[in-house]
């Protein structure tokens, strides 16, 4: 059995994470630790985590060390790349789910995040965890920064256009919306309930950080495609849907689109295609660590549009992150994750 | 025009005072202010009050006695005790929405906040503004406490019942369910949109401090009822859905009780006594300063439900505020209400 | 006072109107029917319209026409049309609020609905009533087409580009998102509580007739723009929120497109621009008249990023069609709409 | 693998069955059927069951007879009746999720549901599904009458009581409060999403057929409790909160009804009795075959309160009928259930 940390437990990933792991066949989850010093077990943060006896302590890194081979960080952005170092130091395999690796270069993470990054060392060692593009790598790897939400609904949705060299003729529009777990349990006006619910609104409008993640996989893939990428929150707990609008020139029929989606997907376990005349919803990916996408074409436009959903909880986060565990240790990729 | 201050316009009950007190015929709101200082103009803070174009100044207490005729107080509990002296001492008309006066007895206020009261001598001057119960008392009064949320869903559906000397043989429960702005607008994990939507609880079971004022009441109307009084939050905004349980010995027929309860209310515009099989839902009442009554009885059990439902900010806070200013100025009592 | 119905009062749009005329200074309400056969009173209906004694008939045109000189109609679409011919022909002033007579063409009616127009007559006297649009027209008319919910987020976003005689410089995303309610309330499993909320998704990709109605009145403005309009479905009652992506070329500086925006729109009563960094929520515009507007530029791009949010109860139907009211009959603007 | 069918797959409980039954160990879906006929596949019913190749057929008993050797009727009451005496003459193994065999007796069968009993032999042998009150009795039958929603979350609430023989002096008042998935996935304008949202409201109160159900078990237990049951609907999607009010006579301390409570669930996997002080939510419960249970009392009125917490698709359903398979089976009882 892999001894497993997760370090910042008490969040929605790190519980998410915690759930999957208890019954994950290949594992032992031996330490588990939250923001601020708790004496109370995990199942008393987590009532439904009946029979799970695991104390949730303050972060001792000394004892995360000792007690585990395998570390999950579901740490603020900023915080994780003061605690990765020490335990890629002391040889451990790590799926670190902020922000802070997602990038191999410190000019672009401080144009997106406005902070000095802090281990360039080991920035320009993580592999970016999306199975679908890099799943060799990550195989290879013992340091994955796993993507982030909006980031993998949108690649998702690209990859097969990637794969076969199709870029836009003209902006690439990315409208994204998100359930509101994306932003964390926090206390905060902004996410109270009563201001929250019944709303809707566009943010971060042409400044959220997750639009330099996706340029900086696109150019990595040379498509430096000219795109604009605007997130909206949803009064809903999880889930994120993004409709793609991507102009094209040689009309490729919609059967021809959808071909090169079937096939390009064909033999991956979280990634469908649905048929065509369907759309995905919200409702049909939740709680699972799939990616659903749907395609529609308007020929007199040669307009594609690819509607894109995953839960942003698991393939958007916890999910993704164990299957990069499965994949970096060689058990079958789908374990804890039906 | 009666020059109007609002002392504590950014909570809920608050900005539900203001854009029902802006288009008060007879009202005009000369002040407001918020928890910290703010040069921001009210509309900037509430976007829907369109054309408004009032400051929302930090509280200043000069300020405020000076531009106004009759004030009311939306803040916290313990804090109003702090700031209605010198209101009252200036002369002001006010309504105070806290539950800081609503107790005639410093014992009782301290038994249910836990607090030492800080102004006994208005305490015991203070009007308990419910005008279903007190309507000639509030006419003729210069300082009103308005009451609690609950209290109000639970004392409407007992009025009749008091007013013919009607008591419970045994034990009334009070199963009382509220939206979220009941717990006011302010940072919390637990009140954070994704652990309160899809969520339902019960708390403060057994101990909330609206089980004080509803038993005071009781005991100023000679009806010292054994009872039982258990909140719940519901994952909506606004509402709150009283059940009550009320044992009864001699068997009135359903058809009495009716009677009963609707001649009560025949002249009273904010409580509506629906027809026999009709039952009370929170969407009927929400955004009016209605209260809802239905009644069932179980013969066999002499068993009396009654369920009571209202918009704790409107018949719950700001529109019963207001209601009680109406009466105290002699306006038409719906005015601002409709 | 002026005599109105309002022929379907039962749906959405029906309550909303009955809501709102019952308060209107200068209506009498005097008529009004549901789809089926009712004895109902309207305040049995909707209970929270208390006082309001008015019966609930099957549709009786006879007594339609004879008790009213003002009709609202709120059909389904292709009912309408068979509908208003009647009223017109007696003299009667008419909004029509479905889709039947928003086109002046049956051509194109045909192409959005796939049905055959029956009154092609009226179809080309009817003025469409948006009046920021067309107020001139629409106080001249007596036959109103109230404009669809979407096409009123979508037109009242680009009318002052349009007054401008800017046009976009490549396809035109139109990212909607609409609230439940404007799907009406039918019995269906579609719309049933538990597979809408927590759930999100796009519908009628590319084949949404308001897509027609909105290239038509572009077409009308002689601004046959390329365009792409894509509606999703929120989990809330009431709203709609739009993300329009308009290219353009001569950069245009932000704060030059925000004074084209704020003159535009200085003296209109119900279309506020927010200030410059400020974003349209859903929240700040439900049970309003209003459309809020807010911009967001990209010079790297010359992309243009508007977002705007209507309640589609109110601006985006029952609100607007009393508006064009109040403007037929000479009333003031706003009665019966703060 | 043992070769089950579902009947009645198109609904919420059924597609709780497919999915959980999918992942069972020791299972293999041979047959599933839905209330038309339909040529689609399961997955395309439900999308998020990736990778299950299954028909869903119109019903076709010889063909259900054929494919397996346990049945799990999902069928509406009334309905199940018709179908389950043809599997059990074919030897099957069945539980029946319908209300239609809870009672063992005819009389209160049509007294709850107002029909007639086409099928009373069967009536008389079926076993009611609650493990932790007949789990032996379960394991030695082979046709389970499933238990309804409520009276899971109102017996497993009493079962300590009863055990030790006390019993309420007094009424003892149950009042509980549902999601909307327990009204079943249908058409419905009471169950559109717009009239749901955002509301809340009792229902069928003194009325409800589970108050029969709940009664009839009490006396099967020598208990023939005096009690009021009134359901209320939740404006979410999953979950049954019951608060249930015991007056008892003889001054239990709260410790001591805790060791009751704690004692008697000590060995069951599927209650939990929460430490005291905490109080069950329905988020902890959400998607888990637990009941959460929570103690409160006060000493002053001899009042017992008891809150109770399933997930009316799993406890309440699906999962308890999964448990019940278990047990029939000599299956480990958590089997599909974590």
């Amino acid at each position: 059995m892999l001894k497993v940390s997760v370090i910042g437990a008490t969040g929605f990933t790190g519980e998410e994470l915690v759930r999957r792991l208890v019954s994950h066949p290949k594992v032992k989850l031996t330490y588990v630790c939250g923001k601020e010093s708790r004496s109370e077990k995990i199942q008393d943060l987590f009532p439904s985590l009946k029979g799970v006896d695991l104390p949730c302590h303050a972060f001792d890194p000394k004892k995360a060390i000792e007690s585990s081979d395998f570390v999950f960080l579901s740490l603020p952005n900023t915080v994780s790349m003061k605690v990765a170092p020490q335990f890629l130091e002391a040889g451990k395999h790590v799926v670190d789910i902020s922000a802070d690796y997602r990038m191999d270069n410190e000019l672009i993470f401080k144009a997106a995040y406005g902070a000095q990054h802090e281990d360039t060392d080991n920035l320009k060692k993580a592999i970016y965890g999306l199975p679908e593009l890099y799943r060799e790598k990550i195989r290879a790897s013992s340091f994955i920064a796993n993507p982030g939400c909006y980031p993998t609904s949108v690649l998702l949705a690209l990859l097969p256009l990637l794969d076969k060299g199709l870029s836009p003729k003209g902006i690439c529009i990315m409208d994204a919306k998100s359930g509101v777990t994306g932003a964390g349990r926090k206390a905060s006006v902004q996410l109270n309930f009563s201001d929250t619910n019944e709303n809707f609104k566009a943010y971060r409008v042409l400044s959220h950080p997750h639009e330099h993640e996706i340029g900086h996989v696109l150019k990595q893939q040379r498509a430096a495609w000219d795109f604009v990428f605007v997130p909206h929150l949803l009064p809903l707990n999880r889930g994120i849907l993004t409709t793609l609008y991507v102009p094209t020139d040689k009309a490729k029929s919609p059967k021809k689109l959808q071909e090169i989606f079937k096939s390009f997907y064909a033999s991956e376990p979280f990634v469908t295609v649905l048929p065509d005349g369907k759309l995905p919803e919200i409702r049909h990916v939740r709680g699972t660590n799939q990616c659903h996408l749907g395609l529609s074409f308007r020929a007199s436009q040669n307009m594609l549009v690819i509607v894109s959903a995953i839960d942003n909880l698991v393939k958007g986060a916890a999910g993704q992150a164990i299957q990069n565990m499965n994949i970096m240790c060689g058990f079958e990729e789908g374990l804890g994750l039906s």
